[in-house]
């Protein structure tokens, strides 16, 4: 054995000419420097260009900084997917304060208890949650007297009222436009905070760092090819996982953000032929609301458009109805805790070969990790023994890289339970296949074991969503004295369907092994979360209830 | 003011789980696991999958390791751009070893001085060098015996003799194909040694570090957006700035190496047929002799192909015919300092509208800071101050980020010197253009100063390739008594070219001021280094003798 030689350690030091710490931030000054006049963000009839959009987001990062915000401190944001929205995800972090973007579905107790917890200093807050807002201020204890900044939104016609001391505008004046920012000293550093939206229990606040949230905002543009200037339409909120990073990846990429209020399907169609958006992405049921937009909407589609499918395991029968309408979907797969998707559908060209009935199912698994998520595994929970690549053994995902989360804020034990063993514990039940792909039969909560054999709740949607007057399903287990569980399943029928219980139980069964076949099946509407996880919780319970 | 908010700080710490250190090794077992069969390199008659890349790879590792070679230690890479060059690039560092890639065209002199300087333990090199070699390793001291093992590539069939104890192909038999080979413990850690082709004096030791070569792996796909599957022509030297680190990129984006001995132009343009390359980097003189083929080697193309085009200051002219060729050109701009290129000649849509001659002048603008590099800067060298962005001033370009060198090895005072001011010194002049464009006038000991007066040689240089039967110009200060020094060019024609001295001297005022006309043209063909560069060194003593 030779010894080490240390030629290579000794005199080769970090100086700030050759090492800076990872930040998105970078992406924004790029961008206004190298192309100030390409369009930024549209919003309705405003259109702002990358100089404008980065002056904005400097003198918002002043006027903070002018009242008192300094680096650790946290800065709530109330606000749809609007150009303030997008700023705040530059100007907040700036001077180093952390962005906390507040699901804006909630109820005023969720968001009283994350004011609270965060410790936010300053509320940027549309007039159209004036309502919820206000209840949530009054819920905060005497002394607690965060700044409130209402946007008051020239696209927004309802109602509601300004709650705070100045408008957006109005405070975005008071900053300097050529604000000298700087970028962190360490690029392990808090950028934003985002609350997990548990079904149960108290939210998680989870925390984000400069280095993660410029590396998945790589990773975006890696895993899809993204080109230079592409225009991405802002079906998905930016508040959930910071819109998976996207508004990092607009910047890197100098392309054009759409924004949109809310989720229009007729607006959706038309901008995308007005802006000719190149990219988007959506939970199953926004891509669902799309496919089963009327023909007259579906027709003003004038190219391809790719979208990026997650957010819950896709049914194939979406994937393959979104591509009949000329949509070329990927399919991706992450958590909160992973800065959105980090889990990637990979494409193989032969697929191509295949029928759409195969692609789909292809397409409807998660696939393998993204460019930056360096380790993902199923594995046994108990001993982290990766299960066997046969496509059947179910497991535990496990992930691990630089685009997985901090931690939880001001809890320890919660970070560390979920970080045991060196992997982050993802609660998600799934198979890998003999290729490396793996698939997500439920979560940990929601598989059903009937008769000791367990059945994927995904599994059985899958096949309910193949009949074609179904519009959404959820399968939850429902107990049983002889099985322990049976499945149970909620079904919403599209309009004028006719299909009955007993012949939806029947074409299940031709899809299905008997005994994953659901022994019930109530026609309603689902409960939803505010970002449309359908709650099986309360499925659960009115399962046992019937 | 408020105190600081420690929440974000307390127990977020970094973990296995949601830290890893950056290395472009990972995208080799991406791609290896992800696409295993997708074709990684061609070579001849001989094509690699990203599987078998990988296991050889593996291989080469865990031979090297049960040799002895540990981490730290250097192994010396003597080879063309064959499929042994590639997995180097990957089996070195695997065991935390320092790949260090020799120019293959160095004498034995300057080959022996950098064995012994970076005291390398394994030779890797081609039968095609094994004359040099051999002289090389007879220079070495006594007691230095270094493991040498011969590629003795199919694709070869010209002399030479195999000097080691092993070929390549029989030594990576005896490496394991699951070698457990692991990331490095730091991203801050060498990966690779290139000597800089200093035209005077000994070369320096570039150092690369994992992060480095990782990030700009990266930024080489956000600047040109190179789609998956890029596939990408070996023009390049791999030796050169481990070509650019294209070899990381290429298996970021699962592409495929198309591998070249030499720089033949009809082979080229036979293989960008045949193997459908979408992609080459390459010195302005290859890009020269890619425009000066014969009408029937040029008909072989059939698709347009990317460029880069980089090395030193490229003639507009060369653009411009290259652009009518169908290749469709993106001028880059580094150091061996800074990982190759660093700064990229960013294209504006609206660009598209000028008049070719307009389009290549503003083409062969060396442009903005790539994604990776922070800072870029023209600057005053005594103190730092940028100059003024009027596309006049000129100073020194200075750079600063994560895709600048470690350092020079073994050579604290030269990586001090060229870091001073916490900026990388780049030692080439620059003025910067009022759209933030930077472009290079000259290399600081290049420059002519005629009656006080700066004459940028390059912009003398560019005037000479305009003229029609010009193939090559390279222009140098020459002594004169009256205007301390006036400009001299050399210049060889091309075949049937019958302009004269003084022809070509009326040319050139049509298009210079009269003082930047240079007053003697030698008609001769150019000293170059190995790396292709014109020798101007060598030029100055002729225009001075002459």
């Amino acid at each position: 054995m030779t010894t080490q030689n240390n030629s290579y350690t000794l005199g080769l030091n970090k100086t700030p000419a050759n090492y800076v710490p990872l930040s998105p931030l970078t992406f924004l000054e790029r961008a206004a420097t190298v192309y100030p006049k390409h369009t930024a963000v549209v919003h309705g009839k405003i259109r702002l260009s990358w100089a404008e959009t980065y002056e904005r987001a400097r003198r918002l990062a002043s006027a903070l900084t002018r009242r008192g915000i300094v680096d650790g401190d946290t800065v709530a944001a109330m606000l749809p997917n609007i150009p303030a929205m997008y700023e705040a995800h530059f100007g907040v972090p700036m001077l180093g304060a952390i962005l906390n973007t507040l699901n804006t579905r909630l109820d005023a107790e969720a968001i009283a208890f994350m004011l609270q917890h965060s410790e936010a200093k300053v509320i940027l807050t549309d007039k159209e949650f004036s309502g919820v807002m206000k209840r949530a201020l009054q819920m905060l204890p005497q002394g607690r007297k965060p700044l409130v900044i209402d946007v008051d939104d020239p696209e927004y016609t309802g109602g509601g009222e300004l709650l705070g001391e100045k408008t957006y505008e109005d405070f975005i004046l008071e900053g300097d436009p050529e604000f000298e920012w700087s970028m962190p000293q360490d690029e392990w550093k808090a950028i934003t905070l985002n609350y997990t939206s548990g079904t149960t229990g108290n939210p998680k606040g989870v925390v984000y760092h400069h280095r993660g949230a410029y590396l998945n905002a790589v990773s975006n543009i890696l895993g899809w090819s993204m080109p230079k200037h592409s225009v991405y339409l802002w079906t998905l909120p930016m508040f959930h996982c910071n819109g998976w990073c996207f508004p990092w990846t607009m910047a890197a990429v100098i392309g054009t953000n759409v924004c949109l209020r809310r989720i229009d399907v007729r607006q959706i169609y038309e901008v995308i032929a007005a802006e000719k958006v190149t990219h988007f992405c959506g939970a199953p049921i926004v891509h669902n609301m799309l496919m089963n937009a009327p023909a007259e909407v579906r027709a003003l589609k004038t190219h391809i458009v790719e979208g990026f499918i997650a957010g819950a395991a896709p049914p194939a029968a979406i994937i393959e109805g979104m591509e009949k309408n000329g949509f070329k979907l990927t399919h991706v797969y992450g958590l909160t805790e992973t800065y959105g998707p980090s889990v990637v559908c990979e494409w193989h060209d032969e697929w191509d070969e295949l029928d759409a009935t195969a692609q789909s199912k292809l397409k409807a698994r998660q696939g393998v990790r993204n460019h930056m998520l360096e380790g993902l595994m199923v594995a046994n929970p108990l001993n982290l023994d990766p299960v066997p690549h046969d496509g059947e053994t179910m497991g535990e995902i496990f992930m691990r890289g630089n685009n997985v989360m901090m931690g939880y804020l001001k809890n320890p034990v919660a970070t560390d339970e979920c970080f045991t063993g060196d992997w982050f514990h993802s609660g998600d039940l799934a198979v890998c296949h003999p290729d490396g792909y793996i698939e997500i039969k439920d979560r940990s909560k929601d598989i059903i074991i009937s008769g000791g054999e367990n059945i994927s709740t995904i599994e059985v949607e899958d096949a309910l969503y193949r009949h074609p007057e179904v519009l959404e399903a959820a399968v939850v287990a429902r107990p049983d004295e002889k099985w322990g569980e049976t499945p149970c399943a909620f079904v919403t029928l599209k309009d004028n369907a006719k299909v009955t219980e007993e012949e939806l139980m029947a074409f299940c069964r031709t899809q299905l092994a008997h005994f994953k076949t659901p022994r019930k099946i109530i026609f309603t509407s689902l409960p939803k979360t505010s970002t449309g996880k359908i709650q099986k919780f309360l499925l659960r319970e009115q399962a046992k209830a019937s």
